[in-house]
């Protein structure tokens, strides 16, 4: 068949690439890799050792070597940028979309970053001055100065010979973008109407005025959701004088929103974005570090409120058992109520209007399974310590800390939007300590004067 | 300005449109929905109540109405669906594409699907029979059969007409399929490529015969990897006999990677997908419990472990203030562990060829940070309880307890993927359960060992 086979990279394939390289055999490797598609070729990179990787790296073309290096993933991607010399990575540079070096450049120490604006062509370093100034982060950060714009004057037969003359720079291209005689964005045409329409007619006859366009200082998160909202294929960016100034690709999208996922994953629970491509312990350690200090120092306040309650638990040392389930049940309707509110907050799908309504509901949830759960714990305390009344007040704890919990982790994250903290960072051992804390507090503190009312 | 401006739903929209409805203004409420697209409209009807929803839908348009519809979120939308008759709804249907037709009518109660498709034209009642047989998550399931195709002897001329008769069936048209006789897929063209060669070639000469394609009864979570790995902007669905049935276009593809990650995200913590928008907090508790009562009775495991080393504690009640610590220490690496290897496994960037690499490079990670914590709290222990030596134990224990995590964390996803069970799974109340229940194992386990040997 004609048709290009996808691959995923197999253990076969690994073998025979470290074959190759162990026999140094260029000849084969290249015809290996000139059979595959840049994303493939870096999907096989990630699996290779270090000084493997430089091997392959060193047998692509230019062109093909910044096809591959743009799709390998982060912390691999950085690895290799340290071991190519600078006159390669200028030439793969050379090669890349706008947006693509950018992002390159931008990762590379100062120095080393001016050196290679020094040696690329004249076009290429403007391109790069241009945008390197933008966070990444923003719009400007991610957009690409490869777009065909023209006036509204134009006719159909004018787009179409600029089209031909941008043909090799544009590769994808769905839509063209109209614009006044001061640059600013006023329309958009998709090509499909320009194949269809009378060449004779004028660009702003056939325009459709209603651009959606985002702008250059705009967060990436917000450029996604105006992707995703409206179904854009690509979106123009422009500046503080509504001046088109770049586009956004769907491909960038959908790593926009991977990353921010990757972001809510990490800050959840306290790892690196991308780690799993990382390989120094030491970098990932580092990364893990603050949340187990948090968490560790966070418990041990737990455990001082724990020591207050000595008098309780020498009476009756079983209560001591039940510190589990009281931390788990706190910790996962806790953690529910949170990861909720940040995935909601993420997507957009609960907007800051409506809190108190996800407050109320959670807050209803919780009660139904503070009740169920409560009445569960309190028959196996009544039961196992043949104590009805004291499984009556553990059941009455239950209950208010899963109500408890479920306040705290619908509205901590909330509260952190409000305040322009990253609402993910709200799930991670902040709502999860304070929710045992609180529950140990919760249980201690009601059986504690159960005890003494009873005694 | 002529550009249209984005909008995200204030509270003074809500409240206007409120008013509205209260003042039964149809005109005002037509007026204002007019000058909002269909997915702002979407999101003003999520923050209304039911009653006021269905006073805005019989307001719109069919067309309108369907743009809408697909726009609102599932928990709303399924509720508006109940509301709606059948007459409304078939009209709604018939002015759908295909795919959102599909997912519309597949959602109905069989009786109420059946009713619909007698009821629309022929040619979109045997469009949604050809595509509902397909499951929700596969190809089939998320594909559109709204694409133009044509045989690759045609000239770009008829290539051109074809796609004049089918202008306004296939609205986003990037590219065009190339079929044989047999209607098998075997090239593709870009509309650009179009315009710019000349009309009198054949498509065979210009089409690119690597097309990437899935299958239609693939897994839409493998479409998007697809689709995410090559920068695809749509891509073209085959069947058994690799004729071209049907086609995903990007939108779908953001779709299904936000509804994976959801996925992902709620089997983690144990709640309902898009529960954001859901408001029945009976429908949100049974989704939750499950997840509760598996920690509930995993816990009582861990009472259990407890109350079979009464005696240490009775010896050394202080022991029992560090159980928090212990347990979370635990339950945060071994979620560290798990996220990474759940999220890894969700984007392809760990594939199952370099598991124990990835073990590897966890229990390093454990070791280190595992001897960070153990020194601290074992210093915490000693100067608390002035006993060193259990200090040191304790400092043993977490190391211990830590590595532990660390490798259930990361095996643990790897495995249940290897069994075909979503891995995202692991990482709620079994890894956070099974590493309570061993950590205090080995906590109490040593403790107990050393006060043995001492007295």
């Amino acid at each position: 068949m004609a048709r290009f086979e996808r691959e995923t990279v197999s253990e076969e394939r690994i073998e025979e690439t470290r074959r190759l390289i162990r026999e140094g055999d260029d000849a084969g490797l290249r015809s290996l890799l000139d059979a595959m598609r840049p994303a493939d070729v870096a999907d096989l990179i990630e699996h290779l050792d270090p000084k493997e990787r430089l091997f392959i790296f060193d047998i692509l073309e230019p062109v093909g070597a910044g096809e591959v290096l743009v799709e390998i993933e982060p912390p691999v991607q950085e690895k290799l940028l340290e071991d190519l010399d600078n006159h390669s990575l200028s030439e793969i540079v050379q090669e890349l979309d706008s947006d693509d070096a950018a992002d390159l450049v931008g990762d590379l120490p100062v120095h080393r970053a001016q050196e290679i604006i020094r040696s690329v062509d004249d076009e290429v370093s403007r391109e790069l001055v241009k945008l390197l100034p933008y966070p990444e982060d923003t719009a400007g950060g991610i957009m690409a100065l490869e777009f065909v714009a023209i006036p509204a004057h134009a006719t159909i037969q004018d787009a179409i010979e600029t089209i031909r003359e941008k043909r090799e720079e544009v590769e994808n291209l769905y839509y063209l973008w109209v614009v006044d005689e001061r640059e600013r964005l006023v329309g958009v045409v998709s090509i499909k109407d320009l194949l269809l329409e009378d060449p004779g007619r004028r660009v702003s006859e056939i325009m459709n005025p209603e651009v959606i366009c985002v702008h250059v200082h705009e967060d990436q998160e917000e450029v996604a959701r105006v992707v995703k909202k409206y179904d854009l294929v690509t979106v123009p960016v422009v500046d503080d004088d509504d001046r088109l100034v770049g586009r956004i690709t769907h491909d960038d999208i959908i790593d926009v929103l991977e990353e921010e996922a990757d972001e809510d994953f990490s800050l959840m629970a306290g790892v690196m974005p991308q780690e799993i491509t990382e390989e120094s312990p030491v970098k990932i350690s580092r990364a893990r570090l603050p949340w187990l200090m948090a968490g560790l120092f966070g418990e041990l306040i737990s455990a001082l409120v724990i020591s207050r309650f000595e008098v309780s638990l020498e009476t009756i040392l079983a209560l001591t058992f039940f510190f589990p389930v009281i931390m788990a049940m706190g910790g996962s309707s806790g953690t529910q109520a949170a990861t909720v509110a940040v995935r909601g907050l993420a997507t957009g799908d609960i907007s800051l209007v409506n809190i108190w309504k996800r407050i109320w509901v959670e807050l209803r949830v919780a009660l139904i399974n503070g009740l169920i759960c409560g009445i569960l714990l309190g028959a196996v305390v009544s039961l196992w310590l043949s104590n009805y009344a004291l499984g009556g007040v553990v059941a009455l704890a239950l209950v208010l800390i899963i109500l408890n919990s479920g306040f705290i982790g619908a509205a901590v994250p909330l509260a952190f939007k409000r305040m322009d903290i990253d609402p993910a960072l709200a799930s991670g051992p902040f709502v999860t300590t304070s929710n045992d804390i609180l529950g140990l507090l919760i249980y201690l503190g009601l059986v504690t004067l159960f005890l003494k009312i009873t005694t």
